[in-house]
């Protein structure tokens, strides 16, 4: 009898997150006030998160426990399964062995629930009763919405504008929720207003929602904070829960993996797979490698320069060091919403440039080719982020037909894809553009780079 | 530490189907042809069936073995978990445990798939390699798409206009799996023709959408054959799979259920959940009720006469004693698409006019607001139809804290709701209708009822 789902005993889910920042092979490189650019404490984001939060942002505790509260709300969907993808190997004829962490059967449809419910959670234990987010693809304003209404608070999300207009279902299942939804940039900020001033017609970015965002929690005297949905690291480590349950989900059938993947926006989900692996790597010196897999039109790690820059279009976040293709550069409007972002989460970007993390870039017409492959053998339809991560995964298990390697690769299904159809019917009738951005293009990103001088 | 999620082990998984038939109180009623009004043979259903589905059928063994390609293919998404809604039963302030099967997680995101794997199974053993059917809300087109992509067979759906007008998106998700999808009634059948003439700009129904199915597979002179949702016992035989999985996780933590609720449409996922507990009602004389629910504006079982009537409106399919509105009628354009059926499965109508199970009705309001109570408390958001279940769930629960009675009560969550944004639009706006269906709609569908002698 094959066993496609590996379960894992509620009992023996991990009960406290993974912290990467005392691992990384150098110091982590701080983060600097956007105006004095000199490194922030907890003080200088105490306006737009809560103190929990924020010490999580710099804590070098190598774990966090778990709260109560937070690990109820998980077990109402967690420990989810790690799936043995036997019919895809079987249609590849590879030697390999493909698994898959299902993030797709959580309550949100995607891993974004698991730092979702944490924030809020950590508001709420501060008086916090109303969070003002943004969305891409919608991933996360579900998943904020949903984590909102499960403790009674308040939500706003400004949602992308071009996914705000391709996944009209995803914002009412956010209104079920009790969410309000608008299209960024929007009318209803200072920024929102500039932005769409500066750039007539814009389809929008994360990095504009994300100013609108920030704008609506710093202007509203305390009463509204921001969540954000991946970059920062409370956010990574909330997501390592799904790397360390897929860890002891492996190791009861005596595996390892031989390649951890994930597709990369901001970092989240990738760190969310790889960073439980990244300890192992350094400390035992495995071979595993990590792969990260980015859009070819928003080629942020393996197109853009390592250096500081904003979160923002705005320029309200913090500078952080990664690799960014300019806080001004607008994605050309792929589906995969979720991993349409200029920069990336710190740690992850650190990382690759310390030669931990591997990034690769893909276009989208091949990931959709994989993704529907993938739906025949497994039978879930996944989303066009995740796609990026099952071609890769695939491309990995056709090299090993090839080479006649028994790999063990692992990558996180991050999603479903129930709120793209729009995308799967533009694939199917050979409407999708895959973008090779000109030199023209990214040196207009770059040229948005501010000039920082590194502290020492 | 709560334990929401039940889990089974799944070699533990039971390894046959449950069929009631053997286990009716009385002789189970013949199932007539349509032309001659005598008892149908085998021989007269095989233009439209395999026999493997025939012989289930009719057969009164009491139990049906899984085929190992089956279970091989239901062990990549089951056993499913069964859940204990405990933060409903805290909503609710109910002394009631409520614990609910959790089919959303399937890949087709509803109960449909066990049984379309096992007819795609079954048809392809004799060497069909295409396949004919109807839809309503479009679980069933879905699931049914999903298992002839796994099967590599081509599928044909006739999708009811409203639900196909409503629900573009399911329309997308079936394509993906390479199946195609007709808006019913319409121009590629003579009988979806007749039926646009008789019923000019009629939303359609599944009654009509079964008929133009029909023929799609009689006049493929037996390259194509048609397949069925519900209603059939071999379909509820499939389904059987949800109760004896419910049945197993609740004896692990020493429940048995006072209450078993499912809603109804055709009948199969109520006979999914529920036949299971028949076998023990009545052997062991407990007084379990099961409880089937239908929406007020098509209450088959609480308003229809207990008759012999066609399956379909082009009175294609053989004579079934059942609880039925006419096969001529046409439903309001409620959104539980999938509960617009006028009749319902032979056994399900033969127990409920036995005594065994009862059946209620609801408007749709209540169910959607009840809906949305579970989505936040479970994080999980409902199909229109799952909703039914829910909303008499609650009402059982809110009974028990009214008399302060701590009973078991179990239902099936059918389906999610991911493709029913609109219903939910709708019903957030205030749009949406309770119908209350007068005697002269009653009537003219009854006057469709054609007269049978019934058989000794």
């Amino acid at each position: 009898m094959r066993e496609y789902a590996i379960s894992l005993d509620a009992k023996k889910m991990p009960d406290a997150w993974y912290n990467v920042l005392p691992d990384m092979p150098s110091t982590p490189t701080p983060v600097l006030h956007p105006a004095t650019q000199q490194p922030v404490g907890p003080e200088d984001l105490a306006a737009i998160f809560p103190m929990g939060l924020i010490e999580q942002e710099m804590t070098t505790a190598p774990t966090i426990s778990i709260p109560g509260e937070v690990m109820d709300r998980y077990l109402m969907y967690r420990p989810t399964p790690l799936r043995r993808a036997y019919r895809l190997e079987e249609a590849l004829k590879t030697p390999a062995k493909i698994y898959y962490k299902n993030e797709s059967v959580t309550p949100s449809g995607s891993h974004k629930i698991n730092t979702a419910i944490a924030q809020a959670y950590y508001n709420l234990q501060e008086g916090v009763h109303s969070l003002s987010t943004e969305t891409g693809a919608g991933q996360w304003g579900t998943a904020l919405s949903i984590a909102c209404s499960m403790y009674e608070m308040a939500c706003k999300v400004y949602m992308v504008r071009v996914s705000f207009e391709q996944k009209p279902y995803r914002k009412s299942f956010m209104e079920a929720y009790g969410a309000s939804v608008i299209a960024s940039p929007s009318d209803t900020t200072e920024i929102g207003r500039r932005m769409q001033k500066e750039n007539p017609g814009t389809t929008g970015s994360l990095g504009m929602a994300i100013s609108e965002a920030v704008e609506v929690a710093v202007t509203s005297g305390g009463k509204i904070k921001y969540s954000l949905g991946s970059v920062l690291n409370h956010v990574c480590l909330h997501q390592t829960i799904i790397g360390e349950e897929a860890k002891l989900q492996l190791d009861s059938v005596g595996e390892y993996p031989d390649v951890v993947i994930g597709c990369v926006g901001g970092g989240s989900n990738f760190a969310g797979i790889a960073f439980p692996f990244v300890q192992d790597k350094l400390k035992k010196n495995l071979k595993t490698r990590l792969v990260g897999v980015e859009p070819a039109a928003c080629p942020t790690l393996t197109r853009g320069p390592y250096v500081y820059d904003y979160g923002d279009t705005g320029k309200m976040t913090p500078l952080m060091k990664q690799y960014t293709l300019g806080h001004n550069f607008v994605p050309p409007g792929i589906h995969a919403g979720g991993l349409r972002y200029h920069g990336v989460a710190r740690t992850v970007a650190q990382l690759v440039h310390e030669g931990v993390i591997e990034a690769i870039s893909l276009y989208q017409n091949p990931c959709f080719k994989a993704s529907l492959i993938f739906a025949k053998c497994e039978g879930i339809l996944p989303a066009p982020e995740s796609s990026h991560a099952i071609c890769a995964a695939m491309d990995e298990a056709v090299r090993c037909r090839e080479s006649g390697e028994k790999k063990t690769i692992l990558f996180n299904l991050s999603g479903h894809g129930h709120f793209d159809l729009t995308a799967y019917d533009a694939y199917l009738r050979g409407d999708l553009q895959d973008y090779d951005l000109d030199e023209e293009i990214l040196e207009k990103g770059r040229a948005s780079i501010p000039d920082v001088k590194e502290p020492a």
